[in-house]
């Protein structure tokens, strides 16, 4: 409550043009608030809010902004200032902005970097998209194995206005190779005169530059680790990952498959800021997809006519079943996709699952069964009851298994799990709930095929 | 790879019976590898690989295993060594164990406790469940605002084994009441001779014992912290939440959200482990709830039937048009509901959003139309894909904006917006689908409604 109370008081100031007060309540603010506060705000506006600031603020708070507002304050701003605050951004955080920039507004801004700075960029672009070097933060405090702790202590003290975080103290060689780690609690508790050698962890967890950021997230979890170093295939440190990017990251990827599973290719912005052209490709592949295949459940509808001419009253089922063996298999898919993403279920588990899973929806399908044959009994006498309700059994049953084996088999072929979205699990089950529905209706009610 | 053979290896020794090599080979494994080797193992295998261990390593891989696992240890275990594990294991792996129990097994294992420890884990337990209480380890190392940093440090160096982290010392008054924090790195980069009120922050962000897991997620998220302190309401340090926890946290809320998304109740234990019953209680309640709101859907293609048998080749196209507005209200919907989630889009955005979505919604139903168009051409002439395109237009439009606006009128009703699953959306738009579709079909074909 109180925070968004801030929040607004910003707003109110702001709009009073009430400045000193303005000025005022800004100090009292966490830099995430007053970034929430400006996301609000049109970049005239933000561009005031970010001036009020003392100066070494600025690029604390301008951290936390959208890459779009960023972008745009950075173009508003007088050039010396927009490059002070890029100089004084940490180096993951200047790669979030500038990877998300098309190639002519990146140019404009790789103008406000020093050369150092634009070459550094440049190499950490140069890591494949979403990958551990794209993520990592290139400055890490390194001592040598041979100091004792109080050399690498003092050290420590000098360098720490470089380093992101200094928790944790990384050991490597003269070439710059790691060789261990030291929690700074290590530092604390050891004793001055002891070497760095004695104390450190000599063979910490790693992850590759080149690889996901998918995999250091995972690595980071299950290993419980605040820091990851990220080193180059010869061993050399690059730099760390903290554990506030895996957090980000496990939302993402979270994301991303809730976007899958609906059949949205993955937004790798925010919603709100999406432009319209954007959501609609994003959407329509799928959309269109899904049509063609549907003309599948109208041709097994079509093979039918002759059934539904007979019988009429059998279309009025058609909603009920069809889309109960859509549920059960959308039901079982997310089930499974969900539990692969975290690793809850492994690919060799798809046997075991496969004969629960079986129990599961047969005792589904005979309870849906049961409930739809009433139904049955009340529009169409007891043959239409028989058939919906053996039908239902039947749907429920095949479409959970489809929406179940489904992900292990596009897992199997090295496709994402998540592609066996709600969708396209429907679209299987409608044709294959068609066909089952009006072959039993033709073989009870004994009507002629088309 | 790497990893995955060394679990390999683990479960190749066991059954090779070849204990001294396995001792080994356990000696190089991190705690988490051990504990992910143990989650393929029955009881009796487990206990033996952690009969292996030496003793002070024994309760850190056993933190790690699943709650079930948990149990049939300490019930297969000597009671003196299932003492000794439970009074070695953090307060928080502690709780996470006891709350997952039923009441005859929870009683079995107090027994194990210590007065003390029986104490602590009732009045953790005391707490809602997914409340922040539950989360937090009850132990935080505490100096006093008027010590020098030289003495803080040594008090940090005594009380080190009691608390779970030393990158955050906080600062408490006599009664307990929280006063600042401050960061490890500031004790080594601060003067000895310094006081600690004048080196700490003195305002941190704090939460309270009863609010949810999920807004000290936030928080934590928000404001970047490695440890929450997590308060009563009076003021006083009742312990801390870590950042590990945190990310289970943001994995558990989207895990849940997938369940809601697919109409499946949360499941708050691994798939894996569920037992069937569990997963048919969790999956039955919509699926039958939804052939309930289906017979609506039969009742409008009821309504229609004289239109049907006039123009039989109509049902032809029923699967593609109405499945359509299913998926983009799906697509639109989940969209929402996890933009909502992550906190990309709020309540107050939604009349933008509504704008935004009309525009897209209207673009991809006119290319549906036109795309179906053909097909109707090809299946039934100009009449029927006038038909077909028009149906297709307003369904896609109608389905969308039911997903979009049904997370938000629940949100706004203090429902889950995460409620509006795919196939509820589905049924909603099968029925509106239905209507505009015939409705369409008997204005044009000039036919009679039942």
């Amino acid at each position: 409550m109180e925070r968004i109370e801030l929040i607004q008081q910003v707003l109110a100031l702001l709009k009073a043009e009430q400045w000193d007060a303005l000025e005022r309540h800004l100090d009292e603010m966490a830099v995430q608030d007053i970034a929430t506060a400006m996301a609000d705000m049109d970049v005239e506006d933000a561009r005031r809010v970010l001036g009020l600031l003392p100066r070494d603020r600025r690029p604390r708070v301008f951290a936390y902004l959208s890459p779009a507002l960023q972008y745009a304050l950075l173009m508003a701003l007088p050039a010396e200032e927009g490059r002070y605050i890029l100089y004084r951004l940490l180096p993951d955080d200047r790669t979030a902005l500038l990877e998300r920039l098309d190639a002519a507004n990146l140019e404009a801004l790789l103008k406000l970097l020093s050369p150092e700075n634009v070459k550094e960029a440049l190499r950490l672009l140069g890591y494949p998209e979403k990958s551990a070097g794209r993520l990592m933060t290139p400055k890490a405090i390194a001592v040598r194995p041979g100091w004792t702790v109080g050399q690498a202590l003092d050290y420590v003290r000098e360098q720490s206005e470089a380093g992101e975080t200094v928790n944790v103290v990384f050991v490597t060689d003269a070439r710059g190779a790691l060789l261990g780690r030291m929690r700074l609690r290590d530092f604390i508790l050891g004793r001055a005169e002891r070497g760095v050698e004695e104390l450190m962890d000599p063979d910490p967890v790693t992850v590759l530059a080149s690889e996901s950021q998918e995999e250091a997230a995972r690595l980071m979890k299950h290993y419980d680790l605040e820091v990851l170093p990220v080193v180059d295939p010869t061993g050399v440190l690059l730099g760390i990952v903290t554990v506030d990017d895996v957090i980000d990251v496990v939302e993402e990827e979270a994301t991303e498959d809730f976007h899958k599973m609906a059949s949205v290719g993955a937004l790798n912005l925010s919603l709100r800021e999406a432009r319209p052209s954007l959501l609609y490709r994003k959407r329509v592949g799928w959309l269109v997809m899904l049509v063609f295949m549907n003309i599948f459940g109208g041709a097994a509808i079509a093979h039918f006519e002759a059934t539904i001419e007979a019988v009429i009253a059998l279309v009025f089922f058609l909603p009920l079943i069809v889309d109960s063996g859509g549920n059960a298999g959308s039901q079982a898919a997310t089930l499974m996709v969900r539990a692969l993403a975290t690793g809850d279920v492994r690919m060799k588990d798809w046997l075991r699952l496969w004969g629960k899973e079986l129990g599961v929806a047969s005792a589904l399908g005979v309870t849906m069964g049961v409930a739809v044959s009433f139904i049955g009994l009340w529009r169409g006498g007891p043959d239409v009851a028989l058939v919906v309700a053996l039908a239902m059994v039947f749907v429920v049953i095949v479409g959970s298994m489809i929406g179940m084996l489904l992900p292990f088999i596009l897992a199997r072929f090295n496709m994402d799990p998540a592609t066996a979205s709600a969708p396209l699990i429907t679209s299987i089950a409608d044709i294959c709930g068609i066909m089952i529905y009006f072959s039993i209706a033709t073989a009870i009610l004994s009507v002629p095929v088309g």
